[in-house]
């Protein structure tokens, strides 16, 4: 049998900078058996050369080539039409895809056969699933990037000063949301000096909280903990009094960094409008909830900075991790690595239908939807049971460059 | 007697964000019986609004009314042709404004019998005026803001992570010249958990560099120290020697962070392109000492970011502390505030000929250049003997808004 054939793209998603596999994830495929091939270019803007990839075994072709070559096409983010619709039946294409908000991307890739593998669905209470978890890799460095930012934007030191020409007062920060994101947020702008508080309304995250030296609070809205170790989505009569209880503490924090994304939803609006008018000129909000669904913050602009009239600076930051698309990158290549590890031990995909991280994170198999939750969304009929096989990928390209 | 008013503009360089007075700045002179005059909208870009200063006791008014108000107008930078031609004799002008970088204008303004205070020639020795150093407490500003320029530059973590997808090792910071932006760049990516070493000809500088935790590095071309607390400019061959060695070093950092400014003077190039080209695709260098001179990276642009050929971002950043406007404005009101406490402890400004710092900071007066620096600059003769007598300010503007 010939080798699995893994490929890799420069990243079709506008000011993306992360690219699927680092040269240090192709050495790992290819010690494991694995041909690699990678789009020249696609490590450009996480600082990854073409020559680096080639030295760690990579072959760097077009992207036609690429595309032609790979059994698994491995991105970052759902690629651009031009890309999936070269896509063919038995290829896999592995990534944070995000299904439910590709829904009839998804259902039109299903047809075609392509198995597409999801990888914000893997379950994250399953403790062998923790090297395959891109989201927490990503949130990881988007929360580090979000302490960054902040100081960035802020107009004043972070830590206390004390000089000859006075004392600064350290600055006050909030982080809403103290899941992987939040915490990493937490423990950028304590190293940075400021006073932290983290804010959830999971009663029980107090103690990562107070373990980073940072204050808890929480809401009297409780029992915030959702399935798949999520925070569950809030009732409207919920999010109306934890707006209002959160209204009233946010007016004395300078830096306000909010975390809720709740995968595939609108996400809820953290920081109103009112609360916003209320903050004093020069403060700053970091909203890594935004995307073109809305965000934590009234006003935020996904991917832009936006300063209200009251000289309050919003930062709409869905996309964080991209803006740290060395170390991201690197991460998220082992996460590829370990899932291919799961998913294809020798030279064939082979989908397991009773491991339950197979189950969640494949969505389409050998033309259709095999994940409860995505033919849930696409109105479907729940499966019999999972019609995945053990299989080789069919398809295989010859004109490898 | 009428009280001395003070006045401070919106600053008129470009890009320039911080405003000579704070709110808190104001505040303080008002308790010593000044007057106070702020432009509307001066203190916009550093987060001070209108109605802050008329609380702390200003009048907010237009340009022109300020400017006629004022008998001492402080500033941050030198102001440009529109302000300084409307400028009267008698009338003092106070600030950054780098005599040395504006022999001409300087010239001009002692002709019209402006009183010229220049911060930059402050004598660091003196203890007693460390309260007026603005030069220390606008590079502890920017060394701050270098740090986290540098962490927003970089692709990747500053800390190491040790994580399920993998671990990230720390990044390797150089601070190239230790005085008081370089301390506190060191202090900063410290705090963000890279490992950092401080570069100082000045082999004395070890102690202030390891008690920050970072390592020491020193040149073979010693005895740096300077006059005034500076680091000396170096002979050409001295350079070369220093620059050598410094490139062989440099290749292994991640992060470089240049910091030698010779007031006056070009600044050394301390980062060749040779050694430019020689660095890791992704390396960041911040480059503190550029100005339209020059800088102290090849070909460093000050204000822009360029990213070279192999894939190095080099940031020009000679003015780095208004972009931490709010912080670095608060510090310089203080410093500003610590000046007229001694120029004018009363109603009128008195210079006290037998003062170090009056005879170092005063730079024209009565008509006359009066610091012996400038002087030579301009290639005047020595002045035998100080001319300035206590005075009140001759002109007073009777249209305050």
């Amino acid at each position: 049998m010939t080798a699995l054939a893994v490929g890799a793209l420069k990243e079709t998603a506008p000011g993306e900078r992360r690219v699927a596999l680092d040269p240090e994830s192709v050495a790992r495929l290819v010690a494991a058996g694995k041909s690699v091939f990678i789009e020249s270019g696609a490590g450009t803007a996480a600082s990854f050369t073409d020559a680096a990839f080639e030295t760690s075994g990579a072959t760097v072709g077009t992207r036609a080539q690429v595309i032609a070559a790979a059994d698994v096409l491995a991105v970052v983010r759902y690629p651009d039409d031009a890309v999936a619709s070269k896509l063919r039946s038995g290829q896999v294409l592995l990534g944070l895809v995000d299904p439910l908000n590709h829904l009839a991307e998804t259902e039109r890739l299903a047809s075609a056969g392509i198995t597409v593998v999801a990888l914000e669905l893997l379950p994250r209470t399953v403790s062998r699933a923790q090297a395959m978890d891109a989201l927490s890799s990503q949130s990881s460095a988007a929360g580090y990037r979000a302490g960054i930012v902040a100081a960035e934007a802020f107009g004043r030191y972070l830590p206390m000063m004390i000089t000859a020409s006075g004392t600064a007062r350290p600055a006050k920060v909030i982080v809403i949301g103290t899941g992987v994101a939040g915490l990493q947020a937490i423990a950028t702008t304590k190293r940075l000096g400021a006073v932290v508080t983290g804010y959830d309304v999971r009663a029980d995250s107090r103690g990562e909280v107070e373990s980073l030296g940072a204050q808890f609070m929480t809401s009297s809205v409780s029992n915030g903990a959702g399935a798949g170790g999520y925070a569950r989505a809030l009732t409207a009569e919920e999010q109306a009094t934890q707006e209002n209880e959160l209204a009233a503490a946010l007016v004395g924090f300078d830096i306000i960094i909010t975390t809720a994304k709740v995968p595939g939803r609108t996400p809820p609006v953290l920081v109103s409008a009112r609360t916003l008018a209320a903050l004093h000129p020069g403060s700053v909000c970091i909203d890594l909830g935004s995307s073109d669904r809305g965000g934590n913050v009234a006003g935020s602009v996904d991917g832009a900075t936006v300063v209200t009239e009251g000289g309050v600076t919003v930062v709409g930051a869905g996309e964080l991790a991209s803006d740290l698309p060395t170390s991201s990158s690197q991460m998220y290549g082992r996460n590829v690595v370990s899932v291919l590890a799961s998913l294809a031990p020798g030279d064939g995909i082979e989908i397991d239908p009773t491991d339950a991280v197979h189950l969640a994170i494949v969505v389409s198999h050998s033309g259709e939807i095999t994940n409860a939750q995505v033919r849930a969304a696409l109105d479907l009929d729940p499966l019999e049971a999972h019609p995945a096989t053990t299989s080789k990928a069919t398809t295989k390209g010859t004109n490898a460059a």
